[in-house]
């Protein structure tokens, strides 16, 4: 049977930067199925559900789900779509592609971050009247399945890892994150650091280019990869995996940018590049690093959309990927 | 009476760049009762204890404290010495200032940190074996109180105000923060936005001159001052205030410098900045502004020590300083 693909556009630019990306895939050619869903601000306007169930189903049973952006409902998408896909890692490249205006050229770091606790498995409350509570979350098994993700990638590619921690104030929670992932750090032959993620972002702005694999608590995770994407001039190329053990799921970083919205002129980069790393997910290497190599080529050479200077088209710059694979 | 002063060096450079910052003190005039403290690494090495009773007391009933910095010990010295001052604000001003290497020179914002709850207030514990939880509190007392001293900061300063937060996870804890700091900013007659704290990560390293007085929960606080001092060349000449309703604690935002501790070659800046807001703190405006300005005119004159590239001595430094108020 091949392998069947859940096409999830979303809202605004989604819907140009995915059917572009989807053929890119058809074009490197593993047989998939896709299967394409709703999610998003429009949905709900129209049915009262950001995620409708089908669309929640598809992805927890799908190998791998293709998404775009939502709107205002973005949370209530992608939160419940993580945790569909049974993703425990969301691993986020940060690099200075070629032609973007990046104040720190010469960063390339990945982020592997926490994607199912933290505050983001905080269970809230109003405990009495003006005074609210969030129980944040850290396990031993969910830090040590990230912090083995996160050597085990850095093994491959002869990187350093970082671990990212405020345990002098979160003693117990970061504690227990911190001291599973150096316990998972003694079985690897893999040089790594600790850091508290305050002194982490500041030197994160100043020497990007000493780090390489960066393993995060949730939170952590999403701050500091906007962050280091602040470095390499915005969202606008990065890509980004949730993965799990059975499936998983890709999506650009970028939002669903309403202001350019619907002209056809929206970079789909960010996605092909998301796609690649499905395509890696999935076991055909060498099908991803065509895709990637075909974006980045395209990236040097041209065509280029308005966000990076030019007047192509998100058709234009489909067309010159293809010729490029 | 005259106002009592409490003055704790601490660790490291604590012991350099605090009694530099008190000559500067007694020298601009205010007729003040100068009471020293320990604290840190070396005091707990002694005594066993970290921040000393006495310590604590002392700066639970003077008019403000000057505090220094501790080593490894610091989250156990400054964590109580804040709420032994009953602080709710901690100000952060973060500003190119004359000789740093800034990577965006035109960065000139203060962060306005709430500094009780969040996750500093939080209770934590393992709730069954490889399971931990800390309780986040976020109240509304404590959210329009520091939403107010931010605005009125803006107010005086004409300058704008964004709210920072997480409110599309912690829908309920830092939904209250939010709501409660817009409600306030509906009291004022100051331009305002709000920011995602990952969205905000990513501006403030792309564009922070678009930005003037930055209302933090307490995490989000830490990270994103951090951050933004690596904007300015780094922590080095970064004063702090924490602000309470009757009495306040000063310190710089740089740690024990472990490598310089001792030779005599600290910059004593920083903390001379945080000793000209403790001036304005007690209501010595002019005299603030003529640190400041000593502070400044020296940075741009020189003597320089080795960490902006001279060979100048913190007592060089601190000489110039003196005769240029
Ligand atoms: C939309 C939001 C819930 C999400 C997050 O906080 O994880 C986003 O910021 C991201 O990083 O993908
Ligand atoms: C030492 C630590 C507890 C402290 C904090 O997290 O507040 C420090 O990072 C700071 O920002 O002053």
């Amino acid at each position: 049977d091949p392998e069947r693909i859940a096409v999830v556009p979303g809202d605004g630019i989604g819907n140009e930067v995915v059917p572009a990306a989807r053929e890119v895939l058809e074009a490197v050619g593993p047989d998939f199925e896709f299967v394409e869903a709703d999610a998003g601000d429009e949905v709900k306007a129209e049915t009262g559900e950001a995620l409708p169930d089908e669309t929640r189903e598809l992805a927890a049973n799908a190998d791998a789900t293709l998404f775009g952006a939502a709107g205002e409902t973005a949370a209530d998408v992608i939160l419940p779509l993580r945790s569909a896909v049974d993703s425990f890692a969301n691993v986020r490249p940060v690099r200075a592609y070629p032609g973007t205006d990046a104040l720190h050229p010469d960063t390339d770091l990945v982020f592997v971050r926490e994607n199912t606790e933290g505050v983001y498995a905080g269970h809230e409350d109003e405990i009495a009247p003006g005074v609210t509570t969030l129980t944040r979350v850290v396990t031993e098994s969910a830090s040590e399945e990230i912090a083995r993700y996160g050597f085990e990638y850095a093994a491959e590619r002869g990187e350093r890892v970082t671990i990212a921690h405020k345990a002098n104030v979160m003693r117990t929670t970061d504690g227990l994150f911190l001291e599973t992932a150096e316990s998972v750090a003694d079985e690897f032959d893999v040089e790594y650091d600790t850091a508290l993620m305050d002194a982490l972002a500041m030197h994160l702005v100043m020497r990007p280019e000493e780090y390489d694999v960066v393993v995060c608590p949730n939170l952590a995770g999403d701050v500091l990869s906007d962050l280091a994407a602040g470095l390499v001039g915005g969202l606008g190329l990065l890509p980004s995996a949730n993965v799990g053990d059975e499936r998983a799921l890709f999506e650009p970083v970028h939002g669903t940018a309403p202001d350019i919205a619907g002209e056809g002129v929206a970079n789909p980069s960010a996605t092909m590049l998301s796609a690649a790393m499905l395509l890696e997910y999935l076991g055909y290497d060498d099908a991803g690093e065509r895709v990637r190599s075909a974006v980045k080529a395209t990236l040097e050479s041209g065509p280029h959309t308005p966000d990076l200077g030019g007047d192509a088209t998100t058709r234009d710059v489909t067309d010159a990927v293809l010729t490029k694979l």
